[in-house]
């Protein structure tokens, strides 16, 4: 035990990212659930408490314009943009990421054109997507056919419109390949929607280099925007003219005050806004933004990585064999930033493990979900948390 | 003019309802906007700080169920069922009004079924029920055909699965009859959503007692919950369990954590449910909705006729005839809470009033509004906004 002590005192010491702990706020547990929801950043609740007092209390109506809660929705886009590969102007904030699937998956069908009448869908989807999925196949007249990422290449064809994939997968932590998959569904002559809600924030996404069409992620797991935090929407620039809402609110006309009883959408990113944004959820995502303030979305995937590699090395060492079974693969090039291990009792474990200061999460029936934020997770919670594991599951 | 400074001194002296402006963060602004974002509420800082500071920065992950985060969107749709008039458990809040009103009449035409191939909407409406009628009229391919509410009763027959009609109407003030429109479409078997964004809070609604199949709403009007606020969808009971959301998130479904790859609906109110509701925008609401505790929505609406009708009368005194054209109707049967007056110069006068300290605010092209919130604005601020108003036009 005390070997792997040491080895977790030597990473953190030499961990360049270990100054950006001091920015959240954090207590002696050890929060493996920065998956699930993000901690608190240090500079929200005085943003927050400024905006609720000064900006709505003393300036009202005026605060949208002075205090810039009409732009707001483009210019968190635009933070988040550089997170994701994207350059400025392609990403807007606002609504749930459920909202945000259903105008990207019916934008998606609609550039496809009237010849091609499937989506396809990742199966092994978080269950909010393949539910949204399916109304948007209704409502467009497609038909929707579930299959697992590897089957995509397989499945696409004449007649595929769409195909609505998750970068990484919400249980497992499988990591898909984003740009071999997008090349296939462009050959294919189709779109494709990705969901990077297990993703952004927690490794490079390269929305622009590999030229994906949509995408959607929420803002409140790895982006730390706080709970129910406003999701975004990413339409890749030359696709915007042709992006043809199905949500088409009041904030996404070409002239919001003008009250006009025709619908003419606006340009850019904007187009995919809805209707009013919700300002105090958005502007405590907007400073919980400013920890990535010099931080290298790089620099995040390589500690990302060895934190995954040492919990995997210390639940090796510290648990009996066959007593849990990992399904997260071992693969750098397909893993999130998340272990999930598999027990029969894993419900009962994770409350146990709770109760002992390591919080992770459980999703039904069999799997413990541990998420690894780089930018608050260190080594010595890691060994901490696969220690306490051990004598958990003993 | 001091017969009528004395005259809003008795009406003040005489108000019911002057101690609820104690619970407001105010100044000595006469702020009349309170139809497009209301006040602050006085609790709401403190009670936001504890959501960020305790429920999110320590208990973290817990608070889906610790702090009552999971439950809040059917729980404060309970708190805002009286000021509507409906029983509890068929009200839900989350998302913004235009999502809601996608959800509503999606769901109205299809409760309607498959003979009835027109949706009715008011052409007089706020813009965006129209562009998201247009989009819901597209994807169940029926037909779109605005109307006057007058002319709704002549419109109705056979054909019709929908009517999307506003309470208030957003820019004159005009009050229409729910009653008797809601009887009229039930008469001839279709279904009707209204949209209360400028009645809930200012005037009884009565969803209940009228038998209004579907209603949608925002909370940052008349109910002060803060720019962005979630707004709400109400679903009779007895119409619930028939409720086919055209947005079937992971959030309304009958087992949200078992994550199935089946969609099944859950019951009641929450079936109206999409993805993660935002919280800190919602718990915002939730304090601000205290400031409703015994309270009656009968003396607020007998406060907004004396405070519209004391407008009324003091610009009749003060402001030279013909200068301004009141666009609101005089019968209070008739009128919502607001008074629209009109002028060519109206964008202009506005920017001065405001700068006068009276705000109010502009609507394109020609049209100066004045909200009357009853909770915290008196009879000397009517007289005060009315005599500026003088001033500044002269």
């Amino acid at each position: 035990m005390s070997e792997l002590v040491s080895k977790a005192e030597k990473l953190d010491a030499a961990d360049d990212l270990g100054g950006t702990r001091a920015e959240f706020v954090l207590d002696d547990t050890v929060y493996l659930d920065g998956n699930s929801l993000g901690a608190l950043p240090a500079a929200v609740p005085d943003r927050v408490a400024d905006v609720v007092r000064r900006q709505w209390g003393e300036l009202r109506i005026r605060s949208w314009e002075e205090s810039g809660w009409w732009t707001a929705p483009e210019r968190i886009g635009d933070r988040i943009a550089p997170l994701v590969g994207a350059e400025p102007g392609q990403v807007v904030v606002g609504d749930s990421t459920s909202v945000n699937v259903f105008k990207a998956l019916v934008g998606a069908v609609r550039l496809a054109g009237d010849g091609r009448d499937e989506i396809l869908v990742d199966a092994t989807t978080f269950p909010t997507d393949g539910y949204i999925a399916e109304s948007a196949a209704r409502m467009t007249g497609r038909t929707l056919r579930p299959v697992t990422p590897a089957e995509v290449p397989g499945a696409l064809g004449d007649r595929t419109a769409a195909v609505l994939l998750n970068h990484v997968d919400y249980r497992t932590g499988r990591l898909h390949d984003l740009p071999s998959l997008t090349a296939a569904v462009h050959a294919a002559g189709a779109y494709v929607v990705w969901d990077l809600c297990h993703s952004a924030g927690a490794l490079p996404v390269g929305l622009d280099e590999h030229g994906v069409d949509l995408a959607v992620g929420c803002t409140y797991k790895y982006l730390n925007g706080g709970p129910g935090a406003p999701a975004y929407l990413y339409v890749r620039r030359d696709l915007q003219d042709r992006f043809d809402s199905p949500l088409p609110g009041w904030n996404s006309h070409a002239e919001p005050f003008g009250m006009r009883t025709a619908y003419a959408p606006a340009s850019g990113a904007l187009r995919g806004r809805v209707g009013t944004p919700d300002i105090l959820s958005m502007l405590a995502l907007e400073a919980a933004l400013e920890v990535w303030d010099g931080v290298s979305i790089e620099a995040v995937r390589a500690k990302s990585l060895a934190l995954t590699d040492f919990f995997l090395e210390c639940v090796a060492e510290y648990v009996p064999e066959g007593r849990v079974e990992s399904l997260t693969p071992v693969a750098h090039a397909e893993r999130g930033s998340q272990v999930a291990l598999r027990c029969d009792d894993a419900g009962d474990v994770m409350k146990r493990l709770i109760e002992r200061g390591v919080v992770g999460d459980f999703r039904a029936p069999d799997v413990l979900r541990f998420g690894f934020t780089p930018l608050y997770v260190g080594f010595a919670d890691v060994e901490r948390a696969a220690r306490t594991l051990a004598k958990t599951l003993a």
